[in-house]
């Protein structure tokens, strides 16, 4: 390696490949997040459930999740994407759900639900039953009906 | 009454007695209103209990507290207050604790704690057991340790 190789090294910085939005864009990013959340407990109000939208300013440690939700002895805590196609759920954000149902395991029914809303295609489920990443996309998942006979009988809580 | 009586009335627009707080001091309040909250936090944990911050952005209509602590059966809801001598809860904000703590009535034990942390002076307690307007100020109200002693065991469940 040559003196001018140290100086003038050739090697080009590591393009980035994280999408770069416009204020407007992440205006409108937040108020998709906000109405379907707004959405999810209205949905889940009409299904007997006291639900509550928790709004978190910024990306938080707290073990909180978007929306909570109580029906007898059974407690979700919901994960919600608003996306076109492909709504992914980190390991990260999987935990903080099971955190705040361990928390509140004196509920018998303990649920992690990931919750997306797809642009015209409405919204797709699942269960997280481990630690894990997890992807939703359009017609793979559970749908609200099977979601609700899923969460209305008991299961392996975590 | 004269036209001219109406045309210029004589009374002067009601005063004001709002406080007007620059963006600084608005900052100020914020960043000390988190403080006493995370402080209160540690608090608890070091009590054995779980406990979080609820970072709402804004005046929410949501039933939630600032801060909920959970430990075995019982589950508390917390209004949070950091001021220099006097704290002020209104009925709306003892509402909202009532609310989140009913939407938990699972839990055998539920208490609506108001938190007031006074500058040099340190913290004051004290357990809502009726919807109404509370005052905390310094000396009067419960102690940490009285505070511990009311909630470690049952009471009357709002």
């Amino acid at each position: 390696m040559s003196l001018r190789d140290i100086a003038a090294p050739k090697k080009k910085p590591r393009p980035r490949y994280t999408r770069q939005l416009t204020a407007k864009q992440v205006r409108a990013m937040k108020k998709r997040g906000y109405d379907a959340e707004r959405e999810l407990v209205h949905m889940l109000r009409g299904e007997g459930y006291d639900a509550v939208r928790v709004p978190v300013s910024a990306p938080s440690k707290e073990p909180l999740p978007d929306v909570f939700a109580v029906k007898a002895d059974s407690i979700l805590a919901v994960e919600v994407k608003s996306q076109v196609r492909y709504a992914y759920y980190k390991k990260a954000q999987v935990q903080k759900l099971f955190e705040f149902l361990h928390m509140h395991r004196l509920y018998p029914r303990r649920y992690a639900v990931l919750a997306a809303k797809f642009k015209y295609k409405g919204w797709w489920f699942d269960v997280a039953e481990k630690l894990d990443d997890y992807t939703l996309k359009i017609d793979r998942g559970l749908t609200w009906n099977e979601l609700l006979a899923k969460i209305s009988r008991p299961m392996p809580t975590v």
